[in-house]
């Protein structure tokens, strides 16, 4: 008994072959803690591909499928001792839905990037199909798996800022300044393109995730945007760079700005939240510090530690004492983490801990709301709110 | 003959006494270099304030005057070789142009802090009148006397970082998230009083230095902007933050962001530009250091320092070899070391070096239009061009 | 056959029970890259605690053992494609060499904790015994596995910086300024206690991490010290803190401040290195960042990640692009990547870019070296040589 | 009465011709608060230089002299109301003390630049005829200026950080990795010159301010030394460079490190000061910041400025808001200020919060020490102890 409990989580992959960037990091995620094991998977577009992935991965080549319905067909199959439990989603944003539809449909947890799909409709539409199974639904805000962004929710959750009134955040990244697509990088390609990025590039891939950070931490709602939308290469399809005016439901303002044209740039994202008491900020390439800066008196620098006095939360997320520093891949393992805890443990839905199905049609009806108000020349606009119990109340 | 030419620099003071911020400021500024000797002023509001503010700084009791306008006229009455040569005006927003016009009138030069007035209109009818005398206007954009801001001005007149796209400038402080204007601080209720502060409050106090930093960096002008400004204390009449999206002549589009409800914060103005071909960022609290990102390549920190291969202009700034921190004093300091100058070498209009009445004049449009976009629900507004020259066009 | 290649590489452990820190530390270093596969292991001193971790671990019962003799014994009795293929060592000090010694009897690659033992005759004799085999032996300076220690080598071993004159390496922790070992922590207790820890206390901890890393940046050897030992507990018999001034083979002298009594500091390990051309900057707390300082223009800072133009072996410790910080872990795991990948290869003696006995030898004869010159008045002494290579010939 | 408070203190000068650098530095710290006046000069070498300066600076050509005995002899003649109150002493070393003892015979104060003279003997032998006069005697020890240095000491003062442990002090810099001395650099040439700088040259330079920084914050004394030391340019006659192991008084131990070869350094003063309970980090560089570390919970950063709430003294030495930044020239200008004041109020023999003659004393034995220790084989050496008192004592 105890020994089943024990047993790894096993792991299949739609995506991720020789050449993407985010598989392999799923992978690395998934393994830190050694509780998933990776045991079956459809990484590339051809089966020459995933033959090669896979056998540098010492997947056995039964294993290893043509194509993401094989995967989940053939595995469905399988004895249940054995076939993979939970499905991580690493395509392009357009199979995100599909896929992940027919994983629930055969039984399987689905782990997915993000964005949750390319529209709003198919997500809502996902959403009212996951509510009628067991299954788990986990999505990768990776920055909400840092201990120091749940540090800084509990320092609000706590009221020591006081009622929030202004929050900053900013996503700069500098690595779509060149036409890189015309070029043919796989990355650029497929994110500039409305078929399989989505209703927006720059706004879908980064600034959902400073959209995911703002309500994170704050347990707030973004509910009213302005949004302003540029494109800086010519013939470039989708938005490269933008900035967001916005209003959350309990009050508060707030800039957000995400481009990835700012040459020279990283991954910068930063989050600033002040309340009438005090203020808050991140930075993600320093992600084991946070600032915490009372009305007066000195300021705090609050770190990430196992030996820190934390936030429950944040401790949980830590791995090592302080002054080790834990990285983007720590966060993202404790998505994972916890998202094979939440298997073993019966959970169906969400995972505790874990960005989930309400978060991926909050991402979707922001990206909505913002193509929606570039378009009518930048005039504020509801963010639709279609929670998941809504979904299930229409369903009823 | 060498001996008139090393005379000091006869300098009068508006504003200033006891209770006053800036004042005090201005003089340490003025008197940094050796160049500049306060020789008359009339700093209070009541006679008692400027005689007692008169006699600590050493200034002889029958050159404390009671008003402005008995100031101006008593030192023009003086010989020429002992009156004040120019006024520092550090009153509230309301009196700079009023005491500015009898200052020129009366052929004194005038050091104005900004912004330089409380309507575009009453700034432009000076422009105009300015134009008509030998006198010189300067206004304190302290910021635009930091020496890696002239080198930040030099990379991207150099063209190093492109044709520029982006441009984030930012400018939080704290020290209004109260109502501080309810317990009668001095500046909390100048600046919240529209009768004395002008069109806007935040925007006014801080944004202009925003602007005016985008503008002499990027050597472009703000065509375009539209404006979202909000006020959190309950009565408080101007704004006391807010952000702007804004577009540049050239083409780059831009966010400003300024707050005094940043709980916690000082006085964090910071700026950010990115062009094809790199970015630079620069902070005010640590105005020593200039980032220049290239799109590839290590990051380069550019120091201040008269030891340091620099721009011409950013090493005339610099007074200390690289690592003796120069700050603000120092930065302003420089724009009087400057007006000092252009006095002694018969300059007229504006001083070489010194923000004067071009800037002025755009710093009130600026606050016009977006005064006038946050009305019109925050649309786009054209930034009303009236520069100097067209000012002089129009009176012919 | 590119079947058998993939294979993940099996490892056991030896220590690293329920209560330690540095287990899980290896544990999660080795898991990252899905590479190496833990089978076996003698986890706690008791067999109560090797159950419960095993089993946490998902490991099979009859793959637990009772003691480092019995895994050893049991494993090297097993099939050749199921049994351990290297060891890896994390218990206290004095357990290292012995438990070393007797894997490599049995044909076992040894991955060894730090320091590799509790004096240099040990360690010298161990050499010479592994010389005679073909087994491969790693000690996991950890910091050595960080891109961009790796990229100050390189920056170093190019000549950029000129011939060296300074090194300042400093490693400031707080975690012993407390009595923590009369309360019985489990760390603090065989730390301070000369039977497990060795010679020394603090310089056996993290002087020696201080050590390696001024050798492997420099390409040089530490070979006159005079050192400066203290104990600031009542009744602590080993060294809790330290400097030493240290003459380099080629030339360079430098400060090694160790201590382990700085309240407040986490892990604050960092390093400063100058030429006749310039310097360099490494800092473990913001591992990805290392500054250059030329003699003069503006400081670079390179910056790890795969998409920067870095030193070949800096970028190959990279797996993620700029701006998504690696840490300690992934330091870690670049060690046990190499090492996996060095067993894989064939290699003997030492692995490829992991340290090894060399540096084990190096490491010991420095701590021993301290210990004399702080008996002996702090006088200089010299650091004894004896290499590998030397060991190997007196063998002969 | 309140008039001749007021009236401005009277200065005149000895060194700071054109081509100096320090002459300015102390010009500009006098002029800051407008509370002095420089009323007289002997700056250069020659009269030609002198007058040069002194008409760039306004001064009258009667007040410009040959040599400093001309300057002190005539201007002891002048009316006491017109004649000079201080001469501030800004040659090289050898000078300041011959200077200092002509100027207090005929009863002016003295404010000299640091070391305070060549070698200890020398300056004991002028404590004791300061303490014979009514005179102050001012040592600029800038680095005592800064706010933050008054904070970091009142921590320690209250015991916030409990009993001391460690200490590390650190003054890198890379002007002399050049043989700049070689080229007739001014600076360079007297620098190294043990005729000019005297017994030391690094240490001398740099290491008396770090000194004097340690024993300021701690309120305690250096007590014990051992010194290494090192020239690195072929031919230079006095360090450039050099290490100190020292034991303070109640018992803490640390390392002073302090170089002029630091190729790219600037002028990095930092300290870190350690007790049972907690440790400060300030460095010069940045000097509006010290950041506390109490030994658990979050580090404070505390900020300069008028508006925190700081120790009176450290207040008392703010002159701008935070977040406005204060400089190296303002720590100066506190020097100053305060040493005017001390005029003003008709103190003898130390200025408060000026150092003076037994920091002058403390900082030439702490050198003797040095010197002594490294010519021993870097033995440890006892800092003669010769206080003021003492030397009142003894010439009783």
């Amino acid at each position: 008994m105890g020994d089943i409990f024990q047993q790894k989580v096993r792991m299949g992959m739609i995506g991720g072959g020789e050449g993407a960037f985010i598989g392999n990091v799923h992978r690395m995620a998934a393994a830190l803690d050694g509780r998933i094991e990776l045991v079956c998977g459809a990484f590339g577009q051809s089966m020459d591909n995933t033959l090669r992935t896979g056998a540098a991965l010492g997947i056995p080549k039964q294993r290893l499928y043509a194509s993401y319905s094989d995967l989940i067909r053939d595995e469905a199959r399988r004895d249940p001792a054995d076939r993979m439990e939970f499905l991580a989603i690493v395509t392009p944003n357009h199979l995100h839905i599909p896929i992940a539809e027919m994983a629930i449909v055969h039984g399987f947890h689905v782990m997915s990037d993000k964005p949750a799909g390319i529209s709003l409709a198919e997500v809502t539409a996902f959403a009212d199909r996951l509510a009628g199974t067991d299954c788990l639904y986990g999505l990768t805000h990776t920055y909400l798996g840092y201990p120091m962004v749940w540090q800084a929710r509990a320092i609000i959750g706590e009221g020591r800022l006081g009622r929030l009134r202004k929050i900053y955040v900013e996503y700069p990244q500098g690595w779509l300044a060149e036409n890189l697509e015309a070029g043919g990088a796989k990355q650029a390609t497929w994110r500039t393109d409305p078929a399989r990025a989505g209703l927006s590039g720059c706004m879908g891939d980064i600034g959902s995730h400073a959209h995911s950070l703002v309500e994170f931490m704050t347990g707030d709602r973004m509910s009213q945007i302005a949004a302003f939308l540029n494109a800086h290469i010519d013939g470039r399809r989708l938005d490269d760079d933008g900035a967001v005016q916005f209003r959350m439901e309990k009050g508060a303002t707030g800039t957000l700005i995400a481009s990835q044209v700012c040459a020279g740039e990283e991954n910068a994202l930063k989050i600033r939240i002040y309340g009438e008491e005090g203020g808050l900020e991140w930075h993600q390439m320093e992600p084991n510090t946070l600032i915490e800066r009372p009305a007066s008196g000195p300021a705090l620098i609050h770190r990430a530690g196992t030996d820190k006095a934390l936030d429950a939360e944040a401790l949980a997320r830590c791995r090592l004492p302080s002054g080790h520093p834990e990285g983007y891949l720590e966060a993202f393992a404790n998505l994972y983490r916890d998202f094979a805890a939440a298997i073993r443990a019966g959970q169906s839905g969400a995972a505790k801990g874990v960005p989930g199905i309400k978060e991926a049609v909050a991402g979707m009806a922001f990206l909505e709301a913002l193509v929606q108000s570039n378009r009518n020349d930048n005039c504020w606009t509801e963010v639709p709110v279609r929670s998941v119990d809504e979904a299930k109340k229409e369903k009823i």
